[in-house]
């Protein structure tokens, strides 16, 4: 009464071989040849590699922006996410001012709850910090299974935390064994830039990258590197976009540090010529941080290979154009931050890192799967294709390409930023703790199967194998 | 008529998951829970690690140095390794000068066949180089396996090439798909420093350090990196000792460069205070880099857990203190070069990497294991526990500690440089291609078993999943 | 009518050349031999170097501090400085909160006129921002000849500003060519580690330099500069301590930023073991920021070698020992920040920079005369002896040496950091604009005569020649 | 019975005033107002600067390649170097193989005695390195007034020596008190790239900077720095073409080396775009080190602004296009290397530095004179306009422009690399030891008056006032 995968290519972080899989239940029960035993249901999977299934450490479902709501909800944005071959992701719970972490916690399970197709998990984004938010941390991490702790070092005046709040919250994360995710650009040079830039009159959207230019980056990143380093706290740096920021991060493993750096799709695939699109169109990438001048793109792949950016994610922050990126059509700051991506992260690693040579087909496996399950407390259940995993799997077919279109993509909104990118192979089947949920590339259907993951802290499963991920 | 290990836990580059692992013929078939058959032999390995046999690509068995050579040949020396827990050890084959390449290897496969306890490999060491040379590099690569040449920056008038040749031979291993080898240090530097030094009458041991300092090793690492970097070719720095050289190291990874670190257990526990001790005892820590200030072993430290050092080496090379050391009784310099270390790898870095908290499980088996094989074209044979790959494995004991010594050790010398270090855990089971030759500590066989490996170029195989190991 | 000075070297930051100096008035009129005419006195200055008048650009005389004041006012502290060869001050005017910088500038006008033994000018520190703030500092610049504007990064609470507050700060100082002097400690980070030292109980001086550290000047540093380049403004950054800030400067001059560096010589003489001392006495170090690691002193005087540091400020802010130091006796964080200084400026530059050979006479001139002179809109009025410039002369002798002491120094204030410290040579006479006012080391006269100096700014004087000093 | 020069500014590496200039003899006498005496020449030069004169320290006159010779002898060359505004020169003396020092001191002295416009000296430039040789070179230093002596790390199989060489040559002119000048490109890379070049056909001279690219400057100025600090000895880089290779010489300053940088207007002012001008045109810009990329020249800017870069020279050798260059028509690797500058260097650096904003005119004074005086033992006497100086002067009109071409400069050569850029102002007149030599722009005499100038060594004079140029 197994299933077994039979004739594929097994993928992990650490390996490459050909051997069956055979799933029991919700889990990985062995690897190996001969392993089909009577009333075992056999998948040929014959020229198809078996990646564990994609874990994306950042997304923003259902999240309030002023007026209006990222344009994916968990249904929708967990469903693109597993027809791509995610299986698992953690959204960004966000505490609003006035807000405590449990309210925070209990609006996002209500967003999320019968909602999701793939497991999911919650960060908590603290904005509003005090005493007893503090507490609060504690008991998340140790009842709730919130063992990451997100904070803005930009946008001044809502969500922005001053250094004081940083230093002891790096104090908090390090007592509890929890991991601080830091969005670092200095808000205080965008906001000014940004006033500055309003009243000279520039407000289309090519504006938007000048005022968060890379010096932003680089400058918080080196001044978050410097406090969690005076604390002795590890940090996890979101959506690293510029070589800069990457030189501050090596340096800062180089002595020792704990310092991990997430990079994603769009960041290594656009640059910022895609600001000087015709009339309003350039509001598609006006993301912060934003797409970056060429150049930059080549100085993350290269981190990449050199296993010095340690996740790729997608900060999927969906917004249609029409209607939603449209309230900025007369002043660029006000158009919402955000992209699409949940569904194209694995397709667009495959395709412009394996398939052209930068990296291999492990590396793949470390930075859509292994590394952000190890560093958030996911692994083993997470992230590998282990005896005793989860049976999350992706079969990967390689064969065949197509191109990517927002009208044949499962996310809901109204353009892709990828529009035109060619996909090499395309995930074939998906299983989902032993479950076929993905058959030939579409859905099998249409009750959302996937349950909330309790994650570990540092302190009681070390990051399953690596030191560092 | 298979074996299984039961009970263990296994430790690849990538997991470290509780399954039983079963093994037919020479090969890993399974890895999972129930798999058993009838026939089976089975080994309880409760509480125990399985580790993929240790690869150690940089030994010295049998080899000439004036008029002696190092004590321990390939019987002594794979022996050791073996109950150390290395089953495949990559020796450097070395053309004198006047020889051929072929001729070279006809010696070299002299002294090791039906020698060796563990398999074997060779890289090719070049020191006459010419246009035949030249073309016999192919010839290695392609029908003898020899897919790795060594040259040296160092060793004026005797094994030193110029920049001229070295460029050559980085345009020949481009070609030919091989790895080109660098022993790193400005031999220049080296033999004035040298020649000063004994004008001065400065003779014992300690002025041994002060002729090979830091910069002779960044400088020649720097240079290295921009000859590979000008052809194009990839690049493996042996023995790294220095944290300059490593900083070199890095940026040049940083810029996409495909340049590999390779460091020793000397370089991390050791440092230059050993040249002070009391009459001629420093003479057994003379080897080439030297020992360094303390600091460097620290930012060594911090390179592996960076990922930034690739692997752990021996660089084995041993000579007696009594008769062969005592050569440089009154000139430093007449010192045999080299240091016992093969018996030692994995439970150095057992105790000081992993027991200490540094690094994880994967990363010791990455580091020992994987990435020598999957840079010098072993991989998947050897290197990690996947199903398909030869059952050689370590089953690694943690509990209990002992007191290293040269008294104990199996090691063909008299002294060891890690006397009096203690190690935790030992290697309780050793498997060589799926045969038990090593239990409770013990050889169990006097027959040598090892056999040459026929190693892949990197056209053939890239790295077993990883671009880079 | 004219002064004669015959038969001395005369020093400038370019030149050292045997000459005779005719003074007419308060003007240097001539430089060459057989200058005198009938009626000039002369003075023989034979075997004696003749250096421009010091130009100290960092002081704080009759600060208050809380209940106190600085020991020094402007009656002492300039006598003092006088005494020890500085013709010239710039005093940090302080604007405390609630008040307008007209009414801060009135303060300081009262403390120092009638009383100053030297030529003095004013910097404007400003703490508490607003718009109408940022319009009296064109007035300053245009109608006070206060060119200078210093904000603090440290000092939470009290002095600090935020990133918003420099960024309108640097642009408003581009606007109207005056410069931004920075104090840079990343001030919540001394919050933070102060807060938590007391907690602990650690409540002695040797702590403060542990709330202090390398990483929150570094920090701060390299934040300046990303906000000064943002804006395209010039930043003069006042003492720096630490090898790791002059990195990061260095690295922005290379790039072409006008960035400046300032240090004193307790940075390049003493270092943080004075804080072991035995009881309280650690107090009489306790500055800001601290006395740094044995290293750092080395780099700095290599930073003065390289000429990448521009000037050599005492940041004299004397308090004293008993009464005053003592108020933190119980807890560090209470005890008045400062040390006094500007009496040995010139001495030890001379004994440690110049006899000991680190750096040439013409440096010794650059750094205590001409380039605080042109940076801050002195020159060519001060800063050099060329003709026209004002006959502001020390003819320093460099025969014989004595030893510091509290008790010979005429700084108002019970202990020296420096005692004990062996000084070459002194200054023998001072003329100041001409008239001589110190004579084999007395004080001719006890009614003070130095002016207020009104400074230029960069747009109307450029910096004399250089473009940087 | 002096010279007067009444009413312009004097210009120093120091300071810029309003001043007159007495000259007695062939020195500065004084400086001042009202100096004229009965008998007096006055010249009025109200409007205008007073530089001290130009002082060259590399060119190449008269010097073999091969066949045939530079363009300019001697004769022609100091010529021109006069009218544009320099007074001395410091020629590179060549020892070829075979040759003693001493021979090659008389063959030097032969083409310039008699025949010089301008004062001059020479450089020693050693190729055929012996013990003897060693040895002539503490001779030249004490007997000849030969400082400096010039090493080259390129022209493999010509001119190049070894590490070994080099490293014995360090420690010869630390001993002696002179300074070692170092052509740095690692010639075994370029001979590999040319080499390979011409292989492939490459054969015109836009092929000529691929096959020295940044990274063989860069490799030698790294290597040449480790040599210069394991012995302990100053440093001087001449023509320092790219970014790379200034920062590992800040690098070296940082840590408080003697090392020092030369560059030359073409470095600050072409690109290596000049190579792909139609036809046979590029070989006007065939010298090594190569034009370089665009952004390299804001580099080497940014260096003069930061005072890192210590001097700029013109590396004057000139070819003739026809003729001469155009030996290398079927192969850039033959043809002769080098272009024309002497008497171009005041105008463009005056016109692109100075006017354009970049640097002050103490600056200008600094590199173009003081500077390269006092490292190579010409300060006092050279560099400067200080009482007891050489008078030679200068006299800058800063009124007016002209565009440069090959038809009205005076070097005798078919080209000028800067045809058609702009010069602002003129050498209007210019004084050589007190005599008068070039009025309104044109020669007085054709009497060439230029002497020999015996150099002083460092242990000597130190560098005249900075220990640091
Ligand atoms: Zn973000
Ligand atoms: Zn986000
Ligand atoms: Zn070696
Ligand atoms: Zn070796
Ligand atoms: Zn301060
Ligand atoms: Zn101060
Ligand atoms: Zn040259
Ligand atoms: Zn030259």
């Amino acid at each position: 009464m197994g299933i077994v995968l039979q004739g594929g290519t097994i993928v992990t972080a650490g390996d490459v071989f050909r051997a069956d899989l055979r799933i029991e239940g919700e889990k990985v029960s062995s690897l190996g040849l001969g392993l089909t035993r009577t009333d075992d249901t056999v998948y040929g999977v014959d020229g198809c590699y078996l990646f564990p299934g994609g874990v994306d450490p950042h997304t923003h479902f259902d999240l309030p922006a002023g007026e209006i709501f990222t344009s994916d909800d968990f249904f929708t944005g967990t469903r693109a996410a597993l027809l791509g071959g995610t299986t698992t992701v953690l959204d960004f719970a966000t505490q609003f001012h006035g807000e405590s972490l449990a309210q925070a916690l209990r609006n996002w399970q209500a967003k999320a709850r019968g909602k999701a197709f793939t497991d999911y998990g919650f960060h908590m984004a603290v904005t509003d910090w005090s005493e007893s938010v503090a507490e609060e941390m504690d008991l998340l991490a140790r009842e709730d299974g919130i063992t990451s702790f997100k904070f803005y070092m930009a946008y001044k005046n809502t969500l922005q935390v001053d250094d004081t709040v940083l230093l002891q919250a790096f104090r908090k994360t390090k007592e509890n064994g929890s991991l601080l995710c830091l969005h670092c650009e200095n808000g205080d040079l965008v906001f000014d830039l940004t006033r500055e830039a309003l009243r000279r009159g520039e407000r289309s959207p090519r504006f938007h990258p000048l005022t968060r230019p890379v010096a932003a980056e680089k400058e918080a990143v080196s001044r978050a590197i410097a406090l969690a380093e005076a604390v002795g706290a590890p940090l996890y740096i979101v959506h690293v976009s510029t070589r800069d920021a990457l030189a501050e991060i090596v340096k800062a493993k180089l002595r020792g540090l704990k310092v991990y750096a997430e990079t994603c799709p769009q960041y290594l695939l656009l640059d910022d010529s895609r600001y000087g699109a015709e009339g309003f169109e350039g509001a598609k990438y006006v993301i912060s941080p934003p797409l970056r001048p060429a150049g930059h793109q080549e100085a993350l792949w290269q981190g990449l290979e050199a296993k010095v950016i340690d996740t790729l994610a997608t900060d999927h922050c969906a917004f249609n154009f029409r209607g939603q990126k449209e309230l900025g059509r007369e002043d660029f700051s006000r158009i919402p931050n955000g992209m699409p991506g949940v569904e194209t992260r694995l397709g667009l690693l495959y395709t412009y890192g394996v398939k052209s040579g930068r990296m291999g087909l492990s590396d793949f496996a470390a930075l859509t799967a292994a590394n952000p399950a190890k560093l958030f407390g996911l692994y083993p259940r997470k992230g590998t294709l282990a005896v005793g995993s989860d049976a999350d799997v992706v079969v990967w077919n390689p064969e065949g390409s197509t191109a990517l279109s927002a009208g044949t993509l499962h996310q809901q909104v109204d353009y892709s930023p990828f529009e035109g990118f060619k996909i090499e192979g395309k995930a074939e089947y998906v299983f989902l703790r032993g479950r076929l949920v993905v058959q030939e590339g579409r859905l099998l259907d249409v009750r959302p199967s996937g349950g909330y993951v309790f994650r570990s802290r540092r302190s009681e499963v070390g990051t399953g194998g690596n030191k560092r991920a």
